[in-house]
C-alpha cells in the first residue's frame, strides 16, 4: 500500500527538542516514509527501485491538518481492560490484593488475545502507534497485536508468582520471532515482587542476549523503603549492582529518586518512563520530570494499565506530565511543552528500541498520525505544539497509521475485527469473574 | 421542537449523591423534560395542554447509549480563547502581567463576542450546556450565548482597573433581560485587585438585588498572605465581614483554606467551585477537595479560562477533581467517582442558580447530553459512571442539547455560525496583537 497525504502541515522534530511545522506533504511507500517536506520540492525519486513509477493506491487530501508521529505508549498492561473501573476508589493494597490479582488469576490466554484486541483499539483512538507492554501470556498478546497490524514491544512480568526463568528465556526467543512488528526486551515486575535468585536470573538473560532491563522503579514510597530494608540500597542502586543495565533500559514510574539514583540513570543513559494519571489515582506520588529533563535522562510517557488509569489516552497523560511537574516545583515557566512531546514520542520510541518509529522524516517507518486542527480545542493556531500538549485530546485524532497500513479513520478500524464482537467478549470475560 | 430519545441508558441522579441507570426513554416537549423512565412504563400525558396528540418533530434511537445530564463549567473566561497557547510556559506574574493583560486591553466588543462563540463550540463539544462566565463586556458576551441557544449565567469581573460600581449595576440589570437563557450573579474578580470602598460597593448591591456573590477566592498561597497582611483576615473572612454572603455564593479555586474557612463557607451554603487544570498548569497548588465534600460543602467544577487550561473539557476536570485529590491525600480510596459527577452536573446548576437544569427528571429542563458508550474506553461497562469520570472524554459526546435545541451532534454545530469563519475571526484577532 502506497499512500501521499498532500495539503498537510508536517511536524517535524528537531535534536534539540523542539519542532517545527511546515506546509508540505508527506509520502508512503510500503512501510516506509520515503518523503516528507515541501510541496514543490518533492525527490525526483518517483520511482522505486525497478525504475517503474510508484502507484500510489491512496492520496489523502488533508486540508491542513497536521500530521505527526504517532505516539508511543511506553508503558501499560494492555489487557486489564478487562478490570476497567472494575474496583477504584479502593485503598491500593484492597485493590491490588483482594480485587486485581484473584481476577487476573482466572484469565486464559484466550481472554488476553480479546482483551488486548479491546485495548489496541483504544490506542488507535487516542493516535497511539506502539506500546510498550507488559503482561501475561506475551505470546498471545503478541499475536494479538500481530493480528491487528500494531507495533508491540513487551517486557517480561516476571516475579515470584509465576512462570521460571527459562520460561522468559523462551518468551523472549519466541516473541522476537512473531514478525517485524513484534519484539521483546528483557525485563521483570519489580524488585519487591521478585526474589534476589530471581532477579540474578534476569540479570544473567540481559548480559546473555545483550538486552536492556525495563521494570516498575520506585513507584511508591513504601517500595523504596522496602527495598532499604530488605537490602540497604534503592531498588535502582540494587538492580545496577546486578548488572543489569550492562545494555541500558530503565524504568516505570520512578516517582521516589534519591541523588544516587539519577546518577544511575545518567550513567546508563536509562529511560525514565512516567506514568502520571496511575500515579495520581492510585496515590503514589508525581514524579521528578523537570529534573529527569534538566540532567538530560531520557523521558518517556506511559498510560499504565486501564485498571489504574482508567483510559489509554496519551493526550491527557501528556498534558499531566507537563502540569503535575510543574505544581511539584510550584512553577508555571519549569516545563515547556515541547519536551513533553518529544518525549511522547521520540523519548518511547527510543526507550522501546524503536528508533526507526520516531519522527516524520525520509527513511522512518510509517507510524504516522493525522490531527484534527479544525476543532475548537485547536483555535486560534497561536502555538501548534502547545495546542496539542494542553489541549489535545482523542476527539483530534482522524487518522492512526502502523507501519503504512492505516488502521484507523474517521472513527473506524481496519483490524479485522468488529466492535461490537470485542466489546462482547471484554464483557463476557470479566461478567463470568463477577 | 419535541424530541424523543428512546432506546436508551438513562443516567439518574439521587439526592445521597450517587447515580442508577435505567433502560428507557426521555422525551423532550419544547425546552423541557416530560418523561425520563423506562419504555412501557412512560405517563399516559401524551397530549399537551390542548389535548391535542404532541407531535414528535424527531425521534432519536440512542442505540443504548447514555442520556445524562449537560456538565456545568461552573468557572470559565471563555472570550480568553484568544490567548489559547499564546504564552505559556512561564512564570504566573509575567504570563499575566506581560502577556495577558496587555493584549486583553485591546479587545473590542466585537472580538469578545467571536472569541465567546468559539469558547462555546469547544463547551458543545464537551458536552457542556452551561457555563459561569466573568469577562470583559457582558452584555455582548449574553448576545454571543444567546444568539448560538446557548445558557450562560455571567458575574462581574470588577476590580480596580475598569468599570465603575455603577456600570457593574447596570450590566446585571441588562443581562439579566436579555432572555431566559441569560442571567447574571454578582460578584468581582478577587480581594488582591479590588480596593476595600469598591468591594463594600459590591456588597451592597448583593443586598440590594438579593445575590448570591461570586469571586476568585484562595487560588494563591501569596494572594491570601496578601489580604491577610492588608487585612489581618483570610479572603473568605474579609469578604463575609463585608456582608457579601447573605444570599449565599461562593468561590473559584478556593486552593488555600483556614479552617475558619471551612466555617464560613458551611455557615453561608457557598460552592467551593474547583479548577483543577488551572491550578496544575499556573502551579498555583491542589484544592482540598475532600475536605470539602468531607464537610458537606457543596463542590462545583469549572475549566477557568482557555488560556490558562488550555481546554474547555469538563472531562479533565472532572478527572483530576478525583485524582488530585487522592494523590493530596496520598489515599487511593479519598474520593469516590459518583461524587465528582455530582458536582459536574447538580453540584455546577446550583451554584449558578439553575436549579431546573440538575438533573434527567420530568419538569426539569432539556439540557442534555448523549454519550457514545460504544467506544473501547466505556467498555466493558463495569461501572458506567466511573468510566465517565475515569476514562470519558469529548470523543465520546455524541448530542449536546440546550434548553431543548440539539446545539450539537456527530460533530456539527446548528448554532447559526461555520466554524470556519469563527476560527478565522479568533485569529485574525490574536493576529492583530502579535
Amino acid at each position: 500500500m502506497n499512500t501521499k497525504f498532500i495539503n498537510a502541515k508536517v511536524l517535524k522534530t528537531s535534536d534539540d527538542h523542539t519542532f517545527n511545522i511546515i506546509d508540505g506533504e508527506v509520502w508512503v511507500k510500503g512501510n516506509e516514509i520515503i518523503f516528507a517536506g515541501e510541496k514543490d520540492k518533492g525527490p525526483s525519486k518517483t520511482a522505486d527501485e525497478s525504475g517503474d513509477p510508484i502507484v500510489w493506491e491512496r492520496t489523502i487530501d488533508c486540508e491542513g491538518n497536521l500530521i505527526m508521529p504517532g505516539l508511543k505508549d511506553a508503558h501499560t498492561h494492555t489487557a486489564m481492560t478487562f478490570l476497567r473501573s472494575f474496583a477504584d476508589d479502593l485503598p491500593l493494597s484492597d485493590w491490588l490484593y483482594k480485587q486485581v490479582f484473584p481476577r487476573e488469576g482466572q484469565l486464559t490466554e484466550d481472554d488476553v488475545y480479546w482483551l488486548d484486541i479491546l485495548g489496541i483499539m483504544e490506542y488507535l483512538t487516542s493516535g497511539i502507534t506502539s506500546n510498550f507492554d507488559m503482561y501475561f501470556f506475551p505470546q498471545k498478546n503478541g499475536k494479538a497485536s500481530n493480528d491487528c497490524g500494531f507495533r508491540t514491544v513487551q517486557t517480561s512480568g516476571f516475579n515470584d508468582f509465576g512462570s521460571s526463568i527459562e520460561e522468559v528465556e523462551e518468551r523472549y526467543l519466541a516473541v522476537n520471532e512473531i514478525g517485524p512488528l513484534q519484539s521483546f526486551i528483557m525485563g521483570f515486575h519489580a524488585e519487591y515482587t521478585t526474589s534476589m535468585e530471581r532477579m540474578e536470573g534476569i540479570a544473567k538473560l540481559c548480559q546473555k542476549y545483550k538486552s536492556p532491563c525495563f521494570l516498575h522503579n520506585s513507584e511508591t514510597e513504601a517500595e523504596v523503603k522496602g527495598c532499604l530494608e530488605r537490602y540497604g540500597k534503592t531498588p535502582t542502586a540494587l538492580t545496577e549492582s546486578l548488572g543489569m543495565y550492562e545494555y541500558g533500559g530503565g524504568g516505570y514510574h520512578c516517582v521516589w529518586f534519591s541523588d544516587e539514583d539519577f546518577e544511575i540513570f545518567k550513567k546508563h543513559n536509562l529511560f525514565a518512563v512516567t506514568n502520571p494519571c496511575s500515579n495520581l489515582k492510585l496515590a503514589s506520588g508525581i514524579a521528578p520530570v523537570k529534573r529527569f529533563i534538566d540532567e538530560g535522562i531520557s523521558l518517556a510517557i506511559g498510560t499504565d494499565g486501564p485498571a489504574s488509569n482508567n483510559a489509554l489516552d496519551m493526550w491527557r497523560e501528556m498534558y499531566l506530565t507537563s502540569t503535575l511537574s510543574k505544581v511539584r516545583e510550584m512553577d508555571a515557566a519549569s516545563i515547556k511543552a515541547d519536551e513533553i512531546l518529544y518525549a511522547a514520542t521520540v523519548g518511547g520510541a527510543h526507550a522501546m528500541n524503536l528508533p526507526d518509529c520516531d519522527r516524520i522524516e525520509e527513511g522512518k517507518k510509517a507510524d504516522i498520525i493525522l490531527i484534527d486542527l479544525q476543532q475548537p480545542n485547536m483555535q486560534p493556531e497561536n502555538n501548534i505544539v502547545k495546542n496539542l500538549v494542553y489541549a489535545g485530546g482523542k476527539q483530534n485524532v482522524l487518522l492512526t497509521m502502523v507501519d503504512g497500513k492505516i488502521l484507523y479513520e474517521n472513527g473506524k478500524y481496519d483490524i479485522g475485527f468488529e466492535p461490537k464482537d470485542i466489546y462482547k467478549k471484554a464483557n463476557e470475560i470479566i461478567g463470568r469473574m463477577r
